[in-house]
């Protein structure tokens, strides 16, 4: 496919702008590859080194016998023009580069005369013999299967993590949301390890379309998220996304949406950000998924990525704990998409004889509070009462965790209902378990186990109703009555 | 006032229902007392044991020579009429305890004819001796500064940080909320020792209206929190409020704000949630902080705790990281409250002379992206350059850290800005260093100097926005322009 699968899995890498310098990117391109255990050969170029990291140097990229499929640049962007002429000299006689990943920046996106002569140099030595190019001014491409990290963000995706992958796959406008992506995805209780990872910086070449497109065929990726800020033809951005909508959720962070934000967006990368109501109004009709804030972006490609979607609208509400409880409630109403469903009077007696005697049951309807005093078996009673009640088609699942329900045990008996009975294939459930870092190792063992965690009810309830959302959206495209 | 004191500063402390086995909240109570550092004596009542944890048992409160100020009640509730009787003998004879917090559950709450007997008899007998009562259904009250703690969540504040508090004070209406601030408040990057913190229960006696005074009245509270979900007289509540906010902010997280919310509400505590609207107007019309989420109570308290109130709605985005910059631009934007301002051509000039080439300065106005390209000196002269400038009253100051530049150097570099040259005392500074655990080394060496770090950019602006809604309060309060 246009060489594009040479970004996630090359033939050995050279990297032009190579340094021995700890704090240069050019050093730590090196170091991250060496850390994912990229099993291929590596060329720092760098005329003044023999070697660095254990990689022989090379002063050029012409004079290394082995074949060549990907280079980094990450010299100084002046020196582009010189780089070019190696590279011509290159292709004429191997003519194996296949992509060119442009981390440096200070190119187009500067608008000034120099800057837009050196992307077109770029651009046209690349064009003449196809190689395709990711930036310039990205951080570069991530495959974690293959192993592949040509980013200059430090590596924080822990060692048992790599060579993973989850069905996420992300492509990012800016460089900095990407690098906080990547950071705020290793921190969750169980450290993301997306599939395949896209900086795309000034779009020179390679563009939004051309990954999406790349992404549709990947049989890897099972939902996508994009950070936009703006895209020159948005009317084929968006025929293009409406396409790969009903076989892959896309979640889209569009920012530049209000006018000084939209020139904001212009002075970082140049890009107009388009009239952001036509966005909106063309996310919502084509079921394109638009989050309002970082976080959301990254739960709610959690969710998707672990969770089967609802069969309606229908959430109940089950609680340990009264405030989290109502909150949700609150929140599960303020959607204005989730219900809360009307359960059967067997399933209230159900739960009324698994749960501790002061608990509160359907009062309001979907809602049950099994109270601080409910065992860890009353945790797991109660949950897989409610989720084989036919009109409940999702769960939030609250608790706070007092000292008495020990955490490794409630995270085995969750997982028992879930994962043992195989109601994760069935219906989604929501899992909150607050609060902060004292109820991390629970979180862990549960997302290890692919069930996705949250941190209060109201985000449970944010990606509870993406879902729906997005489930609504293909029933309806199936013409099916919602 | 009441004996309100000895919640916060009891002498001496007996524990009725306190248990050996390690899984009980009788013994959590016990553990927390002594691990908080408790200076004065400790009494558990336990007819069947000798000592539990190195305090000796007594098998009545009234077999106690010493004088007892405060009683924790945590035994089974249907206990509480052979308590009452064994309280009563021993007010007879010394007259001495002034306080309880009765940390059981099952009392009026229930609704049930028994819940609301016992509370009936726990009343009657407080009444009658002017013993003021927390509870039933709490988690009890904590004192950071006096090493007071009652409740029964495990301890999660660092050794390091007890005895210590911020001006932050906080009432919940739920146990299960009370619980997650305090250990969301232990998780971030500095942890919170809050100033006092209490949970309310059912209310039988000690309410809001109490507590608000008393904290009215505290020398170390600066800013009060509360978790509410209903009360029962809410005019006076908004009074007593109104009466305070000129002096100390009150933010405040209501929910049972949906109908079906406030039917939960009322099976939780038995209180009546009220109109939600009536709430939300009157809050708004006397300068009463509303927040609409956990994380949002956590960072507004936070930022009213350690930062200065800003003299007008302007903030300046100074930005390391162009996506960040747009997305906070467009968070201020969608804010309707703050606004970006024009600053001087001098500093326009000064800005451009001390960040690097490529940066983009006020395009548009109020904004400068500095790049990642930018050195630790070259982020801290842009903000020294912004603060100077007379038109901006406060600055979102957003940074994603790449490698080079070091944690340790950008902490100092931004600590001597602010706390060296005495800016954090002019205008408020909203850090925000992206992202996730990768950057809790700086955030924790800023925090405990007393500067709020966020999350992401909204966060930040969210808690701007409240501040300069307070601050514009407070000017139209004075009868200033706004």
């Amino acid at each position: 496919m246009n060489n594009m699968d040479a970004f996630f899995d090359p033939n050995n890498i050279a990297v032009v702008g190579a340094s021995d310098n700890p704090l240069k990117a050019g050093h730590v391109i090196l170091e991250n590859l060496k850390r994912i255990g990229y099993p291929k050969k590596v060329f720092p170029i760098n005329a003044g080194k023999i070697e660095i990291l254990g990689y022989p140097c090379h002063k050029k990229l012409s004079e290394i016998d082995d074949v060549v499929e990907m280079v980094i640049l990450i010299m100084p962007s002046k020196m582009i023009f010189e780089f070019m002429g190696d590279l011509e000299a290159r292709m004429q006689v191997k003519n194996d580069v296949k992509v060119i990943v442009c981390a440096s920046a200070d190119y187009a996106e500067t608008k000034t005369e120099e800057g837009i002569r050196r992307q077109k140099c770029l651009m046209e030595t690349a064009g003449r013999y196809g190689i395709r190019v990711m930036g310039p001014n990205c951080i570069g491409v991530i495959d974690n299967v293959n192993r592949v990290d040509t980013t200059f963000v430090e590596t924080v995706l822990p060692p048992e993590s790599r060579g993973r992958r989850s069905g996420i796959s992300f492509i990012s406008q800016s460089g900095s949301i990407a690098a906080s992506m990547l950071m705020l995805g290793a921190s969750q209780p169980a450290p993301i390890a997306m599939n395949k990872f896209v900086s795309i910086g000034n779009m020179a070449d390679v563009d939004f379309i051309d990954l999406l497109e790349y992404l549709e065929q990947d049989e890897d990726t099972k939902v996508i998220g994009l950070y936009l800020e703006g895209y020159p033809d948005g009317k084929r951005l968006i025929e293009t996304m409406a396409r790969i909508v009903p076989q892959k959720p896309i979640i889209v962070l569009k920012v530049g949406r209000s006018d000084i934000g939209a020139s904001a967006a212009n002075s970082h990368t140049g890009s107009l950000a388009g009239a952001d109501a036509v966005y909106t109004a063309a996310f919502r009709q084509y079921g394109i998924i638009q989050v309002e804030t970082i976080g959301e972006l990254l739960d709610t490609l959690q969710i998707f990525n672990s969770c089967v979607l609802p069969k309606d609208e229908s959430m109940f509400i089950l609680t340990q704990a009264g405030g989290p409880g109502i909150y949700c409630t609150d929140a599960l109403i303020a959607s204005k998409r989730l219900k809360m469903p009307l359960v059967s009077e067997e399933t209230k007696v159900r739960l009324r004889g698994c749960i501790p005697e002061m608990s509160s049951v359907c009062s309001p309807e979907g809602y049950a509070d099994i109270t601080a005093a409910a065992s860890v078996q009353q945790h797991a009673d109660s949950l897989r009462a409610v989720l084989e009640d036919e009109n409940v088609s999702s769960v939030a699942f609250i608790t706070v965790l007092p000292k008495f329900v020990p955490q490794k045990e409630l995270a085995e008996a969750i997982l028992d209902v879930l994962k043992g009975t195989g109601w994760i294939h069935k219906k989604p459930v929501y899992v909150c378990i607050m609060a902060g870092n004292f109820v991390l190792p629970v979180r862990k063992a549960l997302e290890e186990n692919g069930i996705r965690t949250f941190n209060t009810p109201l985000e449970c309830v944010r990606a509870a109703t993406y879902m729906a959302q997005y489930a609504c959206f293909l029933k309806q495209k199936r013409g099916e009555q919602v």
